[in-house]
């Protein structure tokens, strides 16, 4: 019997050999996107692969040129038993700017009922109340109910390059009735919620390169052209002042919600408790739209990074040779990455000054935006158990963020896709100061377990 | 008797000892744009006063808040001598990139016949053959013909603000009937020429806030105001594409020169032998004007530094909080520097979209623009020299770079004013691989010294 009651009882009892654990996973340094932490990261899957060995689980690792992902299962003795495929991942995002954390990033510190670490939810918190709910099932039922199939991804942070590869070879292995990414979230803490969809994302480093070195600026200022004029100037002829973007055809293949699905989804937007939380009100993005809408239903063109000349204390008088910019586009269903990549790159070309040179390089590693049906089972399956686990109903949300494996892993599968999680907005994911509740670590456990139970009892 | 023949003899018999001690003077790190360096700053200073004492100088050191300057005084016995008032200065440019440097600048590298190293020549290589020369006349004629006074500052690469306010209270040490500025250049290794003036220069800091952290660009993407877009909303403004810059009053000031000043100034360029030193055609700037009148007689607004996000290897889907950028303007006669600094700062402030928060720092320590009078005296005799040196006519050039202490300088010593050095444009000053040739080295000692010989033999 795997009732909420049994389970949250059974988590109280197993907590504190579980909080060691999800501490440890923590403390490994998995950067995917700086090679210098390739041996960390090895380490950390390592760890990851004798827990899921021990706890009863079948264990691969799949080796990439870069991090490694590991695919464990576990065969149910169950009759017509269907197959979850769960997908997580251990890599993490950079630290940097460090000098804002207020404890080192992966020194995992408990304060007030928070986690605080690089990873504490995205996703390692998220990746071990998953690990944690099947061992706990296996331990306290002498198996699970469902056949399970588990990823762990060790480059979701920079566009899971390596998986994305292994998806066609590997086809017969990732056959799954349901298939379920465990890198979502929720609208508040007290706000249950499966998600439908989440936006696609493509990216690019553009590259700006003036004289051969760097030049005085003033003997040469006036005279040379400087790259970071040029970068401006391409920059700004990509958004008008209403957020729009200028590129042609970007909107181009972008679908319109129904009006149902419109319907079905938590729109409402509170701006006062957004400056409250973040310190600005939410005024990016296209202006003739909602919050919401931004976040979910249109695409965006971001600057994630510019940088070129000085930078340090003071100030040097400086030409530079280079100016850099790193841009993203999240995109909504319909429109194809490699579509959208190349259309921003023509029209970074075509608006580059005469007098300097432009490199653009879209990135491999992109995914579509996804939307899955709110009446499939095993979304159905999850709303129940958030709605036991709060005891209110769930919501339907969106996601404004992308997990690029999404699209390959449903065809790869052949399931029925949900997407789910327990991440909220203020938990400074991507930023120093990242956190993970121990309240949402027990929920996001619950949560799973009694999903997995639910499908258990729903088999025939 | 100081004929230039005579001199170069000089110089050839105490070349290794000379060679050794500039050697000696490059290795201290003298960056005054960053208060770690202030104890090796100091250390050059111990140096170069050991130096010029030992050659005979008095020599004070005038402390400030930042690195100390040099003020080193030698009394003729000639009579009815003049007092020659130099400038020069010790300190230098930061590093960085330092990835770029193909020796490390603090281990002066000789490769066929050029010095290699952060300083070698702006101002160290200056500097040091100025002090030889004086050295060397002093050896060799047991004292000098006029009186010589010698600033040697600490921070003139942050726009010499300790110096500027010591001006008033050193008035009285600092009378002189001609001054003169050693940190300047000539067109070609074979064109000798006297600076007429500079353009002055203001600095500032542009810091533009969005939410109080770092944020995820794929929840808040479209969402949250990248600072990112706002800055470079607001840098677009600055300079329309013909390169003129916007900011109301900018130009308001501006002194245009007369049809005999332009006719007395070697204002040809080459577009092909600028394109084949620095890799890049001369398309900066306001397209209306040829390169040397963009460079020397029209002011400009240049960014020097532009950072917000990810700067790192691969990608990272941030919204930054903050995005920086470091502004200058080069000022030509008229144009007050406060001024333009004010004007700047409020254009910025009322083009900065809603949303964000921006600050502009507009830093003291700029300076303005400068001309002196081609007939003057001390003029003459560096043309003198000058064209003794190099057998042939000397010059008349102007310089787009900025001595920000010039003006104080003049109005303090109350002297007519000369501007001269052997700077080349492709010394790589303020930039990786900085060099100076130990041709230039041995012209810039005998045309120091000869110049004071002839002040020397006009003193009636």
């Amino acid at each position: 019997m795997n009732t909420i009651e049994q389970l949250s009882q059974t988590y109280d009892k197993k907590q504190p050999k579980l909080l060691e654990d999800y501490l440890t996973f923590l403390r490994f340094k998995s950067i995917s996107a700086d090679s210098e932490y390739r041996e960390e990261s090895q380490a950390c899957a390592d760890w990851l692969k004798a827990y899921l060995t021990q706890s009863g689980f079948q264990v691969e690792q799949w080796d990439t040129a870069g991090n490694p992902s590991l695919f464990a299962s576990y065969h149910s003795s169950a009759k017509n038993a269907p197959t979850l495929l769960l997908y997580t991942h251990y890599d993490v995002q950079p630290i940097d700017p460090i000098e804002l954390w207020e404890s080192p990033p992966f020194e995992p510190l408990i304060k007030e009922g928070l986690v605080y670490a690089r990873g504490a939810q995205d996703n390692k918190g998220q990746c071990f109340y998953t690990v944690a709910a099947l061992k706990s099932l296996i331990e306290e039922n002498g198996g699970l109910p469902i056949h399970i199939k588990l990823i762990i991804d060790g480059e979701e942070e920079i566009g899971s390059p390596g998986l994305t590869k292994l998806l066609q070879t590997k086809k017969e292995q990732l056959k799954a009735d349901y298939v379920t990414i465990v890198d979502l979230g929720i609208l508040g803490p007290d706000s249950p919620a499966v998600t439908l969809g989440c936006r696609g994302i493509i990216t690019m480093d553009v590259i700006v390169q003036g004289t051969r070195g760097d030049l005085h600026s003033g003997s040469h200022g006036g005279v040379a052209f400087n790259p970071i004029h040029a970068l401006i100037e391409i920059l700004s002829k990509l958004r008008d002042p209403q957020g729009k973007v200028l590129v042609p055809g970007f909107y181009d293949d972008v679908a319109e919600l129904s009006a149902d699905e419109r319907k079905l989804l938590a729109l409402e937007f509170d701006q006062a408790q957004y400056k409250k939380e973040f310190g600005s009100e939410a005024t990016g993005g296209e202006k003739q739209y909602t919050p919401f809408e931004r976040a979910w239903l249109r695409p965006t063109l971001e600057i994630n990074g510019i940088y070129g000349g000085y930078s340090g204390k003071g100030f040097k008088t400086v030409i530079p040779a280079v100016a850099n910019a790193k841009i993203s586009c999240r995109l909504v269903p319909n429109q194809v990455p490699s579509k959208i990549g190349q259309q921003v790159k023509q029209f970074i070309e075509k608006n580059t000054p005469s007098g300097v040179q432009v490199t653009v390089h879209v990135h491999e590693g992109g995914g579509p935006g996804i939307r899955t049906a709110p009446s499939s089972k095993i979304v159905q399956a999850f709303a129940t158990a958030y709605g036991e686990v709060f005891k209110k109903p769930c919501q339907f949300i969106l996601e404004g963020g992308s997990i690029p494996i999404t699209n390959g892993l449903r065809e790869a599968s052949g399931g029925e896709l949900a997407m789910m999680g327990f991440g909220l907005a203020t938990d400074q994911i991507h930023a120093p100061n990242e956190h993970f509740s121990l309240d949402r670590l027990k929920q996001g456990f619950l949560t799973m377990a009694r999903t997995i139970a639910l499908l258990g009892e729903n088999k025939s």
